[in-house]
C-alpha cells in the first residue's frame, strides 16, 4: 500500500492535512493514494449543510461539533468556498475555526476552494470526504455556500441533507425550489429569533407539502426546525432529526441506505470518467497540430467553431461500436 | 439558413430574446442557429466587467449605457450571475434595469443564470455574446460577478476587461491577485467617495507596478480609474480609457487585436471540443449496460471507482494513433 494511503488510515492528521490540500491544488499522484485509501471508506455518517451566504452556516456547523464531541463521536468538518478568490472567506474562516476545537484531536477541520482544475469542486470534495472518512471520522459534515449547481452536486453526496435559511428570504425560497429542495431532508430556520420566521416556517411548510404524493408509504417527510445557533438553540433538535433520518435510511424497506450508496456512486463514477475523457482525449487533441490549424482557420474566418469542433472530434478518437 | 438565424441577423428582439432564453436552457438545436449567426460576428467591441457583489458594477454599467447612447452607439448588456438560485438576483435585477432603458431600442439587456447544462456558463455567455453582436450591436458589455474560475473565463472572452473595487477591500486585493489581475486592462475603485480610495489606488498600483517588464515596449499597462457611478463621476473617463485600449489593440505592432482574437477562439473551441466529448462519448458510456454493472459492483465493494473508471473507458472508445 501507498505509504500515505497508510499515514491517512491511521488517523496521521499531518499526512491527511497534506492530502487533501493535494487535492484542492489538484496534485497529481493523489488519484493513486485515493484508490488506496478507498476500501476503508463508508463509515462514516455524512451530513450536508448548504444555504446562502449570511445564514449563519459555520456557527451552526461549530455547535452541532460540540454536540457530536459530547456524545462521544468523532467529526470531520469540510467547508466548501468557492468564492474565495475575492472574499478569502476560506482561509480566513478556517483559521478562526481551528481556534475553537484547536485542542481537540477528535476533531478535524478543513476549507477547500478549488477552483479551475479539471474535475473541479464536486470530485474535490467526495474525494477530501472520503479522506476524513477513511481517517476514521464517525461523522463528516460537509457545509457549502449555495450558490450554485456544484454545491447542489456536492450536498448529494451526504446521508442527510440540511438546507438552512433564515426568516426574510421571502421570494427567495420560490427560487431555492429550483434545485435545493429536492435534495434538502431537513430545512432549518436560523436566526429564528428574527421577524418573519413563523412566515418562512409557513412558506416552507406549504412548499413541502405540495409533494404530497412524495410522502406517501411512510416515505421521509422533511422536517422543519427552528435553531438560534448563536445561543446554541435548536441545535440538539436537528441533530434527533439527523439521527431519526439515519434510522429511516437504514431501516427502510426498500433499502434506502444502500440506493443512496449506489446514487452517490453513480455520480462520482459519472463525473470521474468526464474528468478522465477530459484529461485523456481532451488535452491530446488540444495538444495536436490540428487543433491550432483549427483555431487558426476560425480566427480568420475561413470556417465556423462548431464545426471546426465536429471535424476535430472525428479525427481525435474512434468511438467502438455499441454491443 | 436557419429562420430564427435570419431573424437575430434583422435585429428581430423577440427571436434575439427566446434564442437567449434558449441557450440559458440548454435547449437543442441552439447549435444550428449558433453555427449560422457565427459569420456575423465580429463587429461588436466586446467589454468584460467583473468585481465582488457588492462593488456597484449594475450601476456602473446602466451609466455606461447611457454615455455610449449619447454617443450614438447601441449596446448590448449580459449580467451573468449564477449566484441566482438563492438570491434570484438575475431575474429581479433584470426587471429593474429593463425600466431605465426599456423605451429605448439601441439597448438591449438580459441576464444568464445557467447552471449545470453541459458546457455551463462560459460557453452559455459566449454564445449570447455571439448572439448580441450579430444583431448589430455595436458595444456589448458582460457584467460577471466574480467569484470563481468561470468568471475569470467570461470575462477572457472581452476585448477590454474591467475588473472593479471598491475602498476598503484591504487584504482582498492580494485575493484579486490570484487569477483577476493578469484579465484585468482597466481598474476601476468605484464608490471612491468612500474613506480608503486613496489607500485602494497605492495598493493597485503597487501590484500593477510589480511587473514592470510585462510593459515594456509600450505594452499596455493598466490605468486605475476613480468613478463614483451613482454620481455618474468618472464614468466618462473610464469609458476614454477603455477607446484608448481599443486603439491599443488595434494599432499595437504585434496585431493584438487579432491575437486577442486567436486566444479567444482557442479557449472557445477546447471548450466546444471538450463539451461535445461529453455529450458525444460520457453520454454513451452512462447508457451502456456496462456503467451501470460498475456502479453495482462499486457500491457493493468490489472494486474502487478509479479501477471501475480504467475499465469503462477502455471500453467505451479507442484512441486512435497520433500522427
Amino acid at each position: 500500500m501507498n505509504p500515505i494511503a497508510e499515514k491517512v488510515i491511521s488517523g496521521d492528521i499531518r499526512a491527511v492535512a497534506r492530502l487533501i490540500r493535494d487535492i484542492d491544488d489538484g496534485m497529481p499522484g493523489v488519484r493513486e493514494v485515493l484508490k488506496d485509501i478507498y476500501p476503508h471508506t463508508g463509515k462514516a455518517y455524512i451530513i450536508g449543510i448548504t444555504g446562502a451566504p449570511g445564514v449563519g452556516k459555520s456557527t451552526l456547523v461549530d455547535q452541532m461539533v460540540g454536540h457530536l464531541r459530547e456524545n462521544g463521536k468523532t467529526v470531520g468538518v469540510l467547508a466548501v468556498d468557492p468564492t474565495s478568490p475575492f472574499s478569502g472567506g476560506a482561509i480566513l474562516g478556517d483559521r478562526v475555526r481551528m481556534q475553537r476545537h484547536s485542542l481537540d484531536d477528535g476533531v478535524f477541520i478543513r476549507s477547500l476552494a478549488t477552483r479551475g482544475h479539471f474535475g473541479g469542486l464536486t470530485q474535490s470534495t467526495r474525494s477530501a470526504i472520503d479522506v476524513l472518512d477513511a481517517m476514521g471520522k464517525d461523522v463528516v459534515i460537509v457545509e457549502t455556500v449555495g450558490v450554485g449547481q456544484d454545491e447542489v452536486d456536492v450536498v448529494k453526496s451526504a446521508h442527510s441533507t440540511v438546507i438552512v435559511v433564515i426568516p426574510g428570504m421571502g421570494d427567495d425560497i420560490q427560487a431555492i425550489k429550483a434545485g435545493i429542495l429536492e435534495v434538502g431532508d431537513i430545512f432549518v430556520i436560523n436566526k429564528a429569533e428574527r421577524e418573519g420566521s413563523d412566515k418562512t416556517l409557513s412558506d416552507l411548510r406549504l412548499m413541502i407539502d405540495m409533494d404530497q404524493k412524495k410522502y406517501e408509504g411512510g416515505r421521509w417527510k422533511p422536517p422543519i426546525i427552528k435553531t438560534q445557533a448563536v445561543f446554541d438553540k435548536g441545535v440538539t433538535d436537528l441533530l434527533k432529526e439527523i439521527e431519526n433520518h439515519k434510522k429511516y435510511l437504514e431501516e427502510s424497506a426498500e433499502g434506502l441506505f444502500f440506493r443512496r450508496k449506489k446514487e452517490k456512486v453513480r455520480e462520482e463514477l459519472a463525473d470521474m470518467v468526464k474528468q478522465r475523457l477530459i484529461e485523456v482525449v481532451l488535452e491530446r487533441i488540444i495538444d495536436s497540430g490540428d487543433f491550432d490549424e483549427a483555431v487558426e482557420s476560425v480566427a480568420s474566418g475561413k470556417i465556423d467553431p462548431y464545426s471546426a469542433c465536429d471535424k476535430l472530434l472525428q479525427s481525435g478518437f474512434e468511438i467502438k461500436p455499441g454491443d
